[in-house]
């Protein structure tokens, strides 16, 4: 409650503590790998640079009725407040913060304390036909919470903060109850209070929320131990214009389809997800994070294959492709880096691609069962081992990535992620897609893209692949010079070819940061046009007047 | 395709072999358990007895459309084809076939011979109005392919036994195509020539196709270690009214909500599926099945609790209560059976719970691993090891129940099996639930019901319970003696009390024999009335005219 006043961008920055800058030896390196010049930045620094906000447009009738379901105390309309929920976390929504391009504020900030008033307040909104954006963390990196208007008078955001109980925990069926609006980290402490984890660790896990993780279908950076968000769920509760909706009952069930997962993914155009029931894992009692180095993608991707295929994946398995490793090194910096480096030149390791791994386990026993099948497997593929400094390193910043972007748009640097995933067979053919993608819309004469990749959830079939981009910021046309940049690789990623589905897309669209505003265009070719006339049916069923986060998910016509 | 003139129930039969009856000694030590007198039945024994069977309403207009599509020899209206394909393989549907009871038969037999004309056949139904059964191996056990017309003026059963193909195999990425009409034996016989497996064996493998697998949610008895058939499935491919659907890119994503599961469980009501991607695995190399016997109910259930939440499951964990123990024991029969039973009195076991245990893999070090985990709880809950016999006797008779039943009903026993699945916290509360009300509802001056249940499987999160029931038919009222005994156990199972995930059912209406008919009722109570709206909108826009699956999943209004 006391941050909700704040920018959010701000707060995530401030609660940085040690990683939230890079050294100033890891900028010199970067800027030295990219080309960029040291001439200050045009884009404006900092969350309170002066832009335009404009007057809200809740209409009083609106405004009241809204006073009315959640105290008048709780919807908002100062600029902070507005400003605080205006967008993500997208390297667009922070240049849109900086001043660059339109920024989409909404009208109000709605803050109900319950379920009830959550349905209660849908209900106002459908009445006075006023736009609902759900928010939690605020989070998104592609458009989900953009307060679009969708065609409507106004739009709110609907911000769950104050959803912030454990409603209830069985510790036998090891099933705990949360609200919609409880963060990463108060999940974990309010859980540890009796014993058990989430094991739900995306990046964002630090503001990101419970409802936040249903609606996108997360995936944390140790799925492969704990499994996606949605494997966790075992019950999901929502409001929705045409009144409130429990699912869930048992584990498993073949009671037709398992319509928790239309909830899960549906990105607040359903519902607003108040209460999950989620499956929980006793805290883990030995816990071991190591660092190996493979040769080369190739070996490191087949490495990575077997241990999925074998059922011998940590609960975290992260594989760098040389380009990240070599980055990771350089960053590590001083005698650190100049170590590791020395010491694979010895072993002859040419194109190191470092693999973190970490177990979660009950025991030393568990853990030295599990990690000699991991061993054995990957003996094979010449491995070399790093020790538990590395693992411990990547552990200790695993977090840190959204800071450290902050610091390097001070520096004019164009940095963002995106993801995808595939089969195994096509895996390495859609990294170098991408990367030519990338690559080629990026190139130009400021500077080189640097473009990085890893594998970060692991499967049976296939796995995901993360892509990090750093390049000198085109000050003419930042916007722009991403969106080129952006479009070349999802036309990449979307384009259909004949694999081991039949002719579809080499990859998904997206694997774990969900479709908001910026993936939408792509939907259809993902899920086909009756895909998307299904998704329209259950909208209009549930949602019949298109008050819920207009403009997301779903292309526009 | 022999076979698709056969009447299925007696093909089932003769496919019986070693296991199609039951010994004498065992009917004998049945029937005074149960308290049979051994009059003859009144209800008539074999396939053949004669009943009417009412002439084909299929208008000519459509048949000749229909033969246009697939070929004049692929539109079947002979008596013995069309009765073929009225019904399931439930006990109601074998008294049924036994002349007690109205039956509903198709007016025609239609057989498409690739995806293709499936969709065909689906523009001209749409066009002729004619109604649509998806049909495959024919077994539900709960009248999801009863020829119900739903108001429409003919019904069609469309087999899928011609779509019978390995489309594609992707040994990298281990995922093969598999046309629906395929079946359990086949399909594995057609993976193991490129060394894959399924894994998926439900009671019913030995007729049910991959396409009713995915259209019932399907769970097979090594679903431990192999997961569920939903859990298995890549991709999925439909034709529905409104045109082909194809589904699946990658193992995962966060592309929207995953609409694969929207189809996995719509039993045919949404679309035919057609083709289905699938996660396959290496053919085990080392494999051992074997026998625990743990001391009551209680025991059993917690020790299979804590297997499944420490990840030491076998592939197949089964545990009978002690009423199925006993049952097994005494149906063993001879040495067998008296043996065991004289070395479990002689360690003191007094309500011996029998816990089959059975490991599919990859070597003699994997096995060791894995059964050090499983023994390591076992011994804790005072596990008595019956070593491979016990195991390897299950295993050899694991798809013999739905051929013991038809020997039970020639011996004049109603017959019949249910199951349900809730957490584990309300797990016993849910057997005693099922138990009195089965016991309650069968009790009379006949005879004694036996009650049996087992757990099939097993989740961090709960099981699943199945139930047998054996009493003396009630030879005046067959039919109602068991829609009577069915309704109130699923009304024990559908009553809502509050539990871990707040108020809700005390467990799931199916966990893996589907919706179908008999479970319609139930369902509003399992996934509230937003969720039957929902369904209701997916279903106009994929099948406007409501021709197909009529009278199945949703609740008739």
């Amino acid at each position: 409650m006391s941050q909700i006043d704040h920018t959010l961008r701000g707060t995530w920055t401030a609660a940085g503590g040690a990683n939230a800058h890079l050294p100033p030896h890891a900028l010199r390196w970067l800027r030295a790998r990219i080309g960029l010049d040291t001439g200050t930045s045009r884009v404006p620094v900092g969350p309170d640079s002066a832009f335009r906000v404009p007057e809200s447009a809740l209409p009083a009738a609106a405004r009241d009725a809204l006073a009315a379901a959640v105290g008048a105390g709780h919807v908002l309309t100062d600029r902070a407040a507005r400003l605080g929920r205006a967008g993500g976390l997208s390297y667009l929504d922070l240049l849109r913060h900086r001043g660059c391009g339109e920024l989409a504020v909404p009208d109000a900030v709605v803050l109900p304390a319950d379920p009830g008033e959550v349905q209660r307040v849908l209900e106002v909104c459908a009445e006075h036909d006023v736009g609902v954006v759900p928010f939690g963390g605020g989070t998104s990196v592609v458009g989900g919470v953009t307060a679009l208007r969708g065609g409507k008078p106004a739009v709110v955001a609907l911000d769950l903060v104050r959803l912030d109980r454990l409603v209830s925990v069985d510790p036998v069926s090891r099933v705990a109850v949360l609200q919609a609006g409880v963060r990463g980290p108060d999940a974990e402490r309010l859980l540890a209070e009796h014993g058990f984890t989430l094991g739900h660790l995306p990046q964002s896990f630090e503001r990101a929320t419970i409802g936040g993780f249903a609606a996108t279908r997360s995936a944390g950076q140790a799925s492969s131990g704990y499994g996606r968000f949605e494997d966790m769920v075992e019950g999901v509760w929502l409001a929705t214009p045409a009144g409130e909706w429990r699912l869930g009952v048992a584990p498993a069930s073949a009671a037709g389809p398992d319509l928790r997962r239309l909830v899960l993914g549906s990105e607040g155009t359903l519902g607003v997800i108040t209460e999950v029931a989620l499956r929980v894992r006793p805290r883990p009692v030995v816990v071991r994070y190591e660092g190996i180095v493979l040769d080369g993608w190739e070996a490191g991707s087949a490495a990575v294959r077997e241990l999925a295929q074998r059922h011998a994946l940590a609960d975290v398995t992260r594989l760098s492709d040389d380009a990240e490793t070599e980055v990771s090194l350089a960053l590590a910096g001083g005698w650190q880096g100049a170590a590791v480096r020395g010491y694979l030149a010895a072993r002859r390791v040419a194109e190191p691609c470092l693999l973190v791994l970490g177990w979660d386990t009950a025991s030393p026993w568990e853990l030295a069962m599990r990690r000699a099948a991991a061993m054995r497997v990957l003996r094979r593929y010449g491995a070399v081992r790093l020790g538990r400094p590395a693992g411990e390193a990547w552990r200790r910043g695993r977090f840190a990535g959204p800071r450290q972007r902050d610091a390097l748009l001070d520096a004019g640097v164009c940095v963002e992620t995106l993801e995808t995933a595939t089969h195994w067979s096509r895996l390495s053919e859609l990294r170098d897609a991408v990367r030519r993608a990338l690559i080629g819309a990026l190139a130009g004469p400021a500077g080189a893209p640097v473009v990085m990749c890893h594998v970060s959830h692991a499967y049976e079939t296939g796995a995901s692949l993360y892509f990090t981009v750093l390049v000198p910021r085109a000050e003419d046309d930042p916007i722009g010079q991403w969106q080129h940049a952006k479009a070349a690789a999802c036309r990449a990623i979307a384009e259909h070819r004949d694999g081991p589905l039949g002719p579809a897309p080499l990859g998904t669209i997206t694997h774990h940061h969900a479709v908001g505003v910026d993936h939408a265009p792509y939907l259809a070719g993902e899920i086909g046009p009756r895909g998307v006339e299904v998704l329209r049916a259950a909208k209009r069923a549930l949602d019949p007047t298109g008050i819920l986060n207009p403009g997301k998910l779903l292309p526009t016509r």
